[in-house]
């Protein structure tokens, strides 16, 4: 079950292995006090990059798609992480709605909608699908090549709340990320629960908000275990006015990525790490592994090509791009075969519940994985995330190894905990 | 992985889990509403027994041994619950002492606490092991058949807590249940949790108590599912002033069990089933299947052997038997290969986190289990407890009975619940 790694299990990352399996108990106890404060997003899916000498998040997803990767073996996890999340929002739920993209046509898109509808079910609810897509207008059932089939439904809204015919849920949860902006009928739901809220979705969120909350976290995180937190951070700047479609700040970014570079190559050098540094420039709203663009040199961007300007000028839903973010570029050295690949971890409420491997034959350690052409590998999680085996050698131990990116995963979906209380329309400030 | 079930997939049982799988959606939501309420115990196992025309609960362990039973594959859904569980009781928790049973020389008992152990530790605790024995006065490891060890050590009371040399715990968890009365160190712990409680423990617990509330949940199950509470309780009465060992009090108890048999009859008569009635005369302080005895008929009370007398008269760690529960016999039906079997489930806080079969080669379909020459065979119910899969015929599908037994174990734990409740000497009562 478990995939054969070819690297991911040597390198000096084992010393934050072993420091990680020694904490273990303080870490859980850690992650415990810090959900008595904040309150976990609903579900979250985070992409991890292990460059052998670091390892740190580089997406974090809070409208996950892609539940149907996950094995089979997963599922009780996630059924059972589902009724605990549900038992705390509104124990008193009936019926669930569950909001997907307007991606009607991507059957690899409908099976995860699937997915999730089982696992509710499981969970105890009534589940149906609600379109917010103008294509939608009478319930619509589609076959899927795995034999399952899914029925969407037009959404109805009244003044106050959002339903189907004849369904009335307490609850809707989205798995759209609103690219494009909340739709009216989203807006003004007060009498029924939203999950996850509205300014979770990329028409608000920005991926520097999130990454300023995930180094507030990897600092603290850091000083609990006595590590460098650049061992799980990616260093970033923001960089806003640019407009790659008319070829405008582009002095402003290559200086950021200058300076980025020069930061990064300072750690390389106290590290002794001989890799030619990188930095990652994405669209600051982007999703979906659009306007992501890898650079070695602050010079690559005094002449773009039309096409790498048109990829990062609009994201999802024809999004302008007007802000960006320089991230340090992490390394994956993790291989399946020949493939490239990241882990992919799955959290539902504050559980880690599985996960798979992204991999992609034709791009390059360096390089965004989330493009077409990606495969998945469904990571055996279920022996894994919370059985580490004290006393193995580290590196020697697939569970310990995935212990290890189930506590990274979690650092950032705190960080996305906090990111949307700092994002919060609503709430209440004291000052 | 799921064991091959001779007749457990057949027979009118299936219309039961029809009904139970129609109605998921209200039973969950049934369950969370009485979980806002009342508090689950800790820890739960549940012997169920299931006649092919009824289902019921016939044994709830509040302190739940063969945890060794389940299959790795569960591990993963007992840490999570367990991970659930101390952060509703503790969550600044760091060290959990776990008090076993004084059977320091039966391994497969160690090799259970060795897997608690291992549960909590991988829920983030430091776990220790602290034994009331008399017999362990230093640190004494023990090499299991397993290959596992484990270092039992003296517990160590002050005038308030109880822990280890230079380990104080915030919890103490019993997996020990205390037949022969609380020892004095157990007592006025208030500022550590004790769980379970020590009204839990066999010097406390009455079954009487336990299966009268027992009813009072099955009326209500049924009420929702619009089922007769028979199918899922057994009837019983209470008998007191009985001692087996001088033979006093039998025609009382002669009188109880025809009065039993004659409810049953006619129950069986109503249903049209063709099977000879009989009932279970347990200790009703009794556990680890000790007091224990089958009676088809009245009269066979009027002649007991020496051998029987003493083996009723007398329980776990020497406790003598004045009062006796008369239940309702549930025949098993469940066989694997050509023994008589019966689930058992287990629970972690209020989720359902495995099972196994107990199966018995050399006991009729009318008899006590637990007994010598028992063995474990665990089910699959990581498939299969949260994963009903609606729309499969009933009695097709082990996943669907495993549901089915998930639900039933459930309403034993909330039984249990509410024994507690009514039996708590701190219990603040309004009149």
């Amino acid at each position: 079950m478990v995939p054969h790694l070819i690297t991911a299990l040597t390198g000096p990352i084992n010393e934050l292995e072993q420091r990680i399996l020694d904490s273990m108990p303080a870490i859980e106890r850690w992650f415990r006090l810090e959900w008595m404060e904040h309150t976990p997003p609903f579900y979250c899916s985070v992409d991890i990059r292990n460059a052998g000498f670091k390892l740190a998040p580089v997406d974090t997803n809070l409208f996950p798609g892609g539940w149907n990767n996950l094995t089979r073996d997963m599922l009780p996890l996630a059924v059972q992480a589902a009724m605990a999340a549900i038992e705390k929002i509104c124990p008193e739920a009936r019926n669930l709605l569950v909001i997907p993209e307007n991606h009607t046509r991507n059957t690899f898109y409908l099976a995860n909608v699937v997915q999730l509808q089982r696992i509710f079910h499981m969970a105890g609810l009534n589940v149906r699908i609600g379109s917010i897509s103008p294509e939608v207008k009478v319930p619509t059932t589609i076959s899927l090549p795995t034999g399952e089939s899914i029925t969407l439904e037009p959404v109805v809204g009244t003044k106050r709340r959002l339903g189907l015919k004849d369904f009335d849920p307490c609850t809707i949860l989205l798995n759209n990320d609103l690219s494009a902006g909340a739709p009216g009928i989203l807006e003004d739901l007060h009498e029924q629960y939203l999950l996850p809220p509205l300014h979770a979705g990329w028409s608000v969120r920005r991926k520097s908000n999130h990454f300023r909350s995930y180094e507030e976290v990897s600092k603290r995180f850091g000083k609990l275990l006595g590590i460098d937190p650049w061992l799980i951070h990616p260093l970033f700047s923001h960089c806003g006015e640019v407009d790659f479609t008319v070829g405008a700040g582009m002095d402003a970014l290559a200086a950021q990525v200058d300076g980025l570079l020069t930061k990064v190559r300072r750690k390389y050098k106290e590290y002794g790490i001989h890799e030619k540094p990188f930095v990652v420039v994405k669209a600051d709203n982007g999703t979906y592994g659009m306007g992501i663009m890898t650079v070695r040199d602050a010079k690559e961007l005094q002449d773009l090509n039309r096409r790498t300007r048109n990829k990062m000028g609009v994201v999802k839903d024809g999004q302008a791009v007007h802000d960006v973010i320089v991230q340090e570029g992490v390394l994956t050295y993790e291989r399946m075969h020949d493939a490239v690949a990241e882990p992919v971890v799955y959290m539902m409420d504050r559980y880690v519940v599985g996960g798979f491997y992204r991999i992609h034959a034709e791009r390059g350690t360096d390089e965004n994985l989330n493009a077409p052409g990606a495969s998945f590998v469904p990571l055996a999680f279920e022996h894994s995330t919370h059985l580490p085996q004290p006393g193995v050698k580290p590196g020697a131990s697939a569970p310990n190894r995935f212990y290890m990116y189930g506590v990274i995963a979690r650092l950032a979906m705190l960080a996305a905990s906090y990111e949307l209380e700092a994002t919060d329309p609503d709430a209440e400030v004291y000052e």
